[in-house]
């Protein structure tokens, strides 16, 4: 692994040709970075690739990515059902390994700045990023609620739009399913769990009924899971679903987890009085 | 992280001075393998060395560790409370990454045989690399039990006896600090855990007294963490503890653990429906 690993996760609006996508993942490949997943949605007509490179070419990547999605997509022949205010439409830097959340604040402003500078796109710094506090909540700049970029502007590109470029801690999407049909009491907990309604810090939860395995489940993103670990939510999500008489049938991780959440976990339920990444035998062997 | 990892956790009769000992070390490290510790009693007139390397240098760092001992220690002029039958007393190889047991059993039989035809030290195979179904355990060859070497003898070497080779699995040394005085508790808990009085299988036991934390230790050794993970013994003490009114006041884990064992501690206590190791990011960027 080197020395300094950057994710960054860029949502693109284009779901449908997978062409298209092709060649805005080989622009990321192009500048050395590794492409760790790609989906897309035909529906919401959007892709998000996600990758990893180290510190000094995660911007260039994002940008080569930016720059083949701006020359190939055209929002004005676009209908999808997901908000969206540009061709490349969010782009977050995450740090994961040897870096600082002001290191992916510096990457993020410098590539925002490129875009504008070398493609003409305005640009709207966000959440960590984000140099206006009105800016740091992604769903008030797509209201327009915001509406002069912070590069460029203050009318978007024609056909490119404008892209919206930031830092964000690592998320992970963590679900609990539940032994019971009773979407209602997904819902609640739900409601009780994520910090909007009066719940735990940097978690957002929706209570959905899952139609093909017959059951309810919480599905939740967590923001910060270092300040608020995955075991602190399941155990608050179990305490709740007791409550209503409902056990925890399984839960699920949808996409990549950090190894540091996965050791936070195992050092907790272990009651392990002093745990340090050195003491795992691959880590000492890679220190 | 190299492709093959073998661990090898050979033990010395040297405990008191410094430069044979780091002697010894070097000789594992002139063969291009990694020390990840090294520990020595004082008591014992004994020293740990724990080192990896990939399959095709194990055997060679752990001859040319055997080498330098067996030209430097003199077991004639030796004393400790350690039962011992030689000055490289017991080489242990252990599978981590991209081997089998198969593959350490082959390397601990080349490099046993290497020991008598090169440096005329007898040697024992125990354990996964036993020939022998008398010489698995350990305690039976040094009881004296097992009168012939496998290779060579029968007498041993007058100044560096023989040597005991095998191969087994990582050993993770667990141990359960309990929220009481009492260490006759801490031994019934024991023996009811360890498999040898009919306990878990994989487990060895013993319950004693922390002086200097006054409080009563359940202390373990776990010799198959996939067969018998942490979290299944944590629990059975827990189960047993509480028999006796007993909280757990903490948990160690002494020396290093695979990342795997973590990994499942995790996965279990997060009741995760469908762990795979490439869910982990930094897996997933090695991989």
């Amino acid at each position: 692994m080197p020395a300094t690993l950057v994710e960054c996760v860029p949502n693109f609006s284009e779901g449908r040709d997978p062409a298209k996508i092709d060649a805005i993942v080989e622009a990321v490949r192009s500048a050395g970075a590794t492409v760790l997943d790609r989906s897309a949605d035909h529906d919401h007509h959007r892709s998000v690739i996600t990758f990893a490179a180290p510190a000094d070419i995660a911007g260039e990547a994002a940008f080569r990515a930016v720059r083949q999605a701006v020359s190939i997509l055209d929002l004005r022949s676009h209908s999808g059902v997901h908000p969206r205010i540009g061709a490349a439409d969010v782009v977050p830097f995450v740090p994961v390994h040897g870096v600082t959340m002001e290191d992916c604040v510096r990457i993020a402003r410098q590539t925002g700045r490129r875009i504008w500078e070398e493609l003409g796109v305005p640009v709207y710094l966000y959440e960590a990023a984000a140099v206006r506090p009105e800016c740091r909540n992604l769903a008030h700049i797509r209201r327009g609620d915001v509406p002069e970029p912070d590069f460029g502007g203050p009318t978007h590109h024609p056909s490119a739009g404008a892209v919206v470029v930031g830092a964000r801690k690592f998320l992970i999407a963590f679900n609990v399913n539940l032994k019971t049909l009773d979407v209602t009491i997904a819902r609640r907990i739900a409601r009780a769990v994520r910090f909007s309604s009066g719940g735990l810090p940097h978690v957002k939860a929706m209570g959905v009924f899952l139609a093909s395995r017959n059951l309810a489940q919480v599905s939740m993103n967590l923001t910060d899971f270092e300040a608020t670990p995955i075991h602190v939510v399941l155990e608050e999500v179990r305490r709740l679903a007791a409550h209503h008489g409902v056990a925890i049938a399984g839960t699920e991780v949808i996409g990549l987890v950090p190894r540091k959440a996965l050791e936070m976990v195992a050092a907790w339920y272990l009651q392990l009085e002093s745990f340090r990444p050195d003491m795992v035998l691959e880590t000492r062997l890679e220190g």
